[in-house]
């Protein structure tokens, strides 16, 4: 049933039919949570082991022979930068291994570049207008921290291709004024779209206006696979970068936050020689090192790439019911209503869903009403402003496939409603 | 035998016999390094079982029952703050608890200061000129962040009794432009001396000119004391600032470095109510939290503040052979000599050495030369440069006390070989 082809009187029937059933619903008071991309509880068990993997019985030496219980090293321990290098497929000379989080060292990266520039240029601070580029729908927490500096954001709009590289080449190659573009290059927030090859290449053969332009390249879910085959993979940025003569073009970030532990893992930036030099140089302002136990606990228990991978397989067997869950509602209770679209994605932590303009704060509100808890509408949006108010952000990961349908289905009826609310407004 | 007194021949026969036995002691090939406070490999291994604190087998649930495997709590379990409030004698509201290195927590309120302002002051880099006042000799790394920032820094002399409380007053309630004081009120670095409670009162009733001015009150040796009696305590900073209606002046950190490993520990950072909601409404945007399961690893190994006073023990057991075996030698090769004087520290882990007037620099050349590495003269004042170049920091915690009395013996003739040096070119 389309629901955009029926009558007043019809879509009138309908809007009682579904009242009566979110009345219901409703009364069921449930409580759960799709607002952010948090494992669940039974998904951190899989990771447990990494806790025994250093003990006080344990050699505590690197490789190389540091102590990682005392103080020094401020790249991190040869065997995690090797680690940490693989999983993004690049080299340990690309790498600086941080603390436990990715999302630190972006703030950092923008901090310092405010603070004393990047690379020999001027400081953002002393700089009238500094702008950034959001492919959109993105995460909330990057166009967070921009907004926090006063920079403005430019959506740029997603494709299932990456972002618009018409406007990101018209933006950067023209505007010295554009220093950065936030990117989630795989199984992008919240779409889990991933970057093409050609959209890579791109990138990598951007000519920016500004010396100090630089991609943040978010590659948070670079091993998160959801199915054994149909994994997406995307080209490697920085020798992309390289060969196209812009080797200091990209900051990567990355971490196990999702591998290990939420907050207790242990994160990578990736980048040139000459700026992984130049951050190196201010971090012995910053730290006097990060924790190298907690590194040697990783690679301890990973030990490779193909441990990684290995254990992102558990991962995966854990998420992929939540999102089939997901996705096979709303297949079945929107599939023929032409209220709403979704993004199918092979991996990450999202399902990203299209309402009819104008309704996603309703659909968003009517949930949280029946105790569904999703990420507020707008916040995949520079300003936290969606202008079409269409985006919603779904994150299957924390309950469990049933509770997941439950929600999924609270969910669609919410859709439905606001829907058929809108549909009225126009008759 | 008092060298200041003695003839030139007299000095130059001297200076053959210490050039004769400088040699001998070059030709042992000795390799040690005093440079840092950096406790031993031995020292480390008192702290091995906090690594099995928490296991695979844990129930890994804080005792608000926050899953600390997971994202979330940005301020701290609330055990880990309660421990760390503890520690440095103040309460869990008054706490952030942070990662692995209060040099971080430093560093980020100093940045954060410059890019967004302290509550809602003018943030300093859109000032023309900010200045810092530093006591000194002092801690090289606090300098290095203010120097980093391009704040004028100001030396203020110290006494066994905390800064020149005179001048402090002077540029803190007069000039706008000062907003900041960094100070290590307990066992002070490198000098081990602790602040008086009258200075500790004259800090918190200061009238600043500026109202973003901040004690930087970095409490790195609170429970760092080296004999069971014998121990500094000094007046608790945040009452008093509350008591002297100065309730937002003081930054305060702290951390587990030098009580847990160096690099692992935990970090805490302590202000007034107003000061903490600042800090966390700008942290909601820098990370999402920091290592919950390393708090709970260290709050379920020491418990609680008698856990932490028995460990110190146990670290205060190794170090204070280390001291004592390094004042030995100072005591018995230089006690009547009138061309250096030391101090002798009731806990931290320093000794503070002052040479004749030019002779720092030489002396740590001369060591260096002959296989002791000393931290470099003048990195104790702000710009690494020490205007009368007397002042040497000596940190025995790395050797073992043998190799400590080595090491001391080396320096001693150093010192006399570059004193004879000094005192003849007056001749």
């Amino acid at each position: 049933m389309n629901y955009t082809s029926l009558s007043k009187e019809e879509l009138l029937k309908l809007r009682e039919e579904l009242n009566k059933e979110y009345s219901e619903a409703k009364a069921k008071g449930l409580n759960l949570d799709m607002s952010r991309g948090k494992p669940s509880a039974t998904q951190l068990d899989v990771s447990l082991d990494i806790l025994d993997a250093i003990n006080s019985k344990s050699l505590l030496k690197s490789e190389n022979g540091t102590d990682c219980r005392n103080y020094g090293v401020l790249d991190g321990i040869p065997e995690a930068k090797k680690l940490m290098a693989d999983m993004i497929g690049t080299t340990p000379d690309h790498v600086i291994v941080y603390g436990n989080a990715s999302l630190s060292i972006m703030y950092d990266q923008v901090s310092r570049a405010y603070t004393h520039g990047i690379l020999g240029n001027t400081p953002w601070c002393k700089l009238d207008k500094i702008k950034f580029l959001c492919p959109a729908p993105g995460y909330d927490r990057h166009f967070a921290i921009t907004e926090r500096f006063g920079i403005e954001m430019i959506t740029i709009p997603m494709s299932d291709k990456g972002p618009d590289m018409d406007l990101v080449e018209h933006y950067v190659n023209n505007d010295p004024t554009v220093k950065g573009i936030w990117c989630v290059p795989k199984y992008s927030n919240p779409q889990g779209y991933s970057y093409s090859d050609e959209t890579v290449k791109r990138f990598a053969n951007l000519k920016p206006a500004a010396p100090d332009f630089r991609i943040f390249w978010d590659n948070a879910y670079v091993i998160h696979h959801l199915y054994d085959d149909n994994q997406d993979e995307i080209l490697e940025i920085l020798s992309e970068c390289e060969k196209a003569g812009n080797p200091d073009m990209v900051f990567e970030f990355a971490s196990t936050s999702k591998v290990s532990f939420p907050g207790s893992g242990v994160a990578v930036f990736a980048s040139s020689h000459a700026n992984i030099e130049d951050v190196k140089k201010q971090l012995t302002i910053q730290t006097i090192g990060h924790d190298k136990l907690n590194q040697l606990r990783h690679v301890r228990y990973f030990k490779n790439l193909d441990g990684l991978k290995a254990h992102m397989r558990k991962h995966a067997d854990m998420m992929r019911p939540k999102f089939e869950a997901t996705l096979a509602v709303l297949e079945e209770e929107l599939g023929d209503t032409g209220i709403g679209s979704w993004t199918k994605p092979h991996g990450g932590y999202f399902i990203s869903f299209e309402s009819l303009e104008g309704c996603a704060k309703d659909i968003v509100a009517k949930c949280k009403e029946a105790g569904v808890k999703l990420t507020n509408a707008g916040a995949t949006f520079p300003y936290g402003s969606d202008p079409k108010d269409s985006n919603i952000r779904i994150a299957p990961s924390f309950p469990t496939p049933e509770e997941m349908a439950q929600a999924a289905k609270l969910f669609v009826l919410c859709v439905k409603l606001v829907s058929v609310e809108k549909l009225l407004e126009s008759k």
